[in-house]
């Protein structure tokens, strides 16, 4: 396999010298570029779009031709693993994500299954092969799963929720019954993951969106367990390369020691905790992804950068730092303040980096 | 004054020594009670409720009729403050708060004003008054105010948020606007609780909802430093009586040294941080009010039972915690479970107060 031309994400996931921070943002081919909301419309609808390996192409390359972002992240939906497992997604007009058929009781439990990655997720695994073929090592490409817990919190719920009831009366009232849920969701998971990193994923992650709408000590029952378990079947290679992982349980500050011995490459935090005070927590374990608040690319460019520049400074000097937003970007965000930002990540970052460019 | 015939609230909230862990609910006068709602109907609307000192003291008592609880909370609503700022405080069908004249820019700002409690706001200190004649000094009665920057959230957005853009966007780009709406909600905060303690309020409460929103450094600039300024300004006595106060920042665990060193005398947790370890972090600095997950209420009175002793075993033993769910209880919850989780704090929690019974 030719190398990439640009591996700083890499490096970076593996705490590795680079000469500047790479950058890349969660949902960066998305609906605030106006090109991604012209291929959707020609899709017809979202789900169209994502089950399309030749559109999921074309929306993924997108951000990449207006941005010297250091990574391409496979668009997909978070909810390809259930909709496998024979749950009907869909989307409801002005809604997020519907279930025709949630899980929440013993019999439609006991109907989930394992989908094999080559039959059921087939489009996603060619979007992936289509996608690395359209990079050309470039950059690399980030595949990703949703954790176990997220999965299962759509499952359960049906769809979206804002106080996730459903399924927080099953963890307290039938521990039993979720904890095999989320037993079939990790290994569909590992499968999903695998599956990709042999399309040709070259770092995956794991976004464990709603954990942090779990008690400390459910999270680590029901979230950090499961994810844990995910980490632990991976493919830590592919072809002789390190495939590097990371988690994001958004909400997830305060369990960040454990989180981090969890057996990922690199941690994604979301804004409400300082990356240094994270880096002093975690030392030399992990590396740190992120963590710029969404909202700040709604300033003016030059409070973009002002930004920018508070959290590289805030992880400070060496290497283990991917420039991230601390959450997905805004459907709202106008593109010059993506741009603001990428540039000021590669013009501030170098000087974080002094003698890190050194080739081993 | 007569004393109070239960004042294990307050004891606690001092970490002084009590028989028991004294237990209460945010939003314990809630729509979970079917008489509250039936007082709601017969008022018309849920602002002719709160802004009716009879009916608000009818529902501020309905919960100590039913439960034995340790603490009375002022029914009001967060938003009186605004609203007697003449933001026109109104709720749409279906939807949460709303105001007819959002704070958005400088000419808006310069219209607002500190109303004066026993004018613009003396339908809540009527309330008070009443309420503190009803309850006759069987339990204390809580008075509450939302924090400065919660307050603002809803004055600039206009209402409820996804994902607080519009007062992030004035927080990035036009930062001393936002100041000067928080030196005017402070002051305003100041007044209004002082005036509920004149009036009779026997402890205080800070709600800082949207608090956790922030960045890790937005919080201490925007937040936490108007919520300091308004602990300093509360009368911290009245009528020779020690009036302790509350602090509770949703999502704010990973802030709780700055929080727990702001001047309260108690720091209110939601349940994704451990008692134990908050504990650990504040020692004898402040005491913890907190912090079960609501949710957990949906579940059977046995999983009730066992996450109230989960609570109570992960505080400890001795003073310093006030039983307290993580968040305002939900609409939805089965009143008996409510009864469970009282009847639940008073049989186990003795176990953890041996040798704290003795009088001063």
């Amino acid at each position: 396999m030719p190398a990439l031309q640009n591996d700083t994400l890499i490096r970076a996931l593996l705490r590795q010298p680079t000469p500047y921070t790479p950058v890349w943002l969660m949902r960066q081919a998305g609906r605030y570029l106006p090109e991604y909301r012209a291929t959707r419309q020609r899709a017809g609808s979202f789900l169209a779009l994502a089950k399309s390996p030749t559109l999921a192409t074309e929306v993924t390359l997108q951000p990449l031709e207006r941005y010297r972002l250091d990574a391409a992240i496979l668009f997909s939906d978070i909810l390809t693993v259930p909709d496998a497992m024979g749950l009907g997604l869909y989307f409801a007009d002005g809604e997020g994500p519907r279930f025709h058929n949630p899980v929440r009781d013993a019999a439609s439990v006991a109907k989930l299954f394992v989908p094999d990655p080559s039959r059921e997720l087939r489009y996603v695994i060619d979007a992936v092969s289509e996608i690395r073929r359209a990079l050309n090592n470039r950059v690399p490409l980030i595949g990703f799963s949703g954790s176990p817990y997220t999965l299962a919190c759509y499952m359960v719920e049906g769809g979206g929720s804002e106080d996730f009831r459903t399924i927080k009366t099953m963890l307290y009232s039938e521990p039993a019954l979720l904890h095999r849920i989320l037993e079939i969701n990790a290994r569909a998971v590992i499968d999903y993951l695998n599956a990709q990193i042999e399309a040709g994923a070259q770092a995956v992650m794991i976004f464990d969106t709603w954990g942090g709408n779990l008690s400390h000590a459910a999270f680590r029952e029901f979230s950090l367990a499961y994810t844990r378990r995910v980490l632990a079947g991976l493919k830590r290679e592919h072809d002789g390369v390190r495939i590097p992982s990371i988690v994001f349980t958004k909400g997830g500050g305060l369990w960040l020691s454990d989180i981090a011995a969890s057996g990922s490459d690199a941690v994604g935090l979301d804004w409400t905790m300082s990356l240094g005070d994270a880096r002093k927590l975690v030392k030399d374990q992990v590396a740190l992804q992120g963590n710029m608040d969404p909202m700040a690319l709604f300033a003016s460019t030059d409070a973009v950068r002002t930004e920018v520049a508070r959290v590289l400074a805030d992880f400070g000097a060496g290497p283990g730092h991917v420039f991230n937003l601390g959450h997905g970007i805004s459907q709202f965000t106008p593109p010059d303040s993506v741009a603001a930002l990428v540039d000021a990540v590669h013009a501030l970052s170098p000087a974080y980096h002094d003698g890190d460019s050194v080739p081993r």
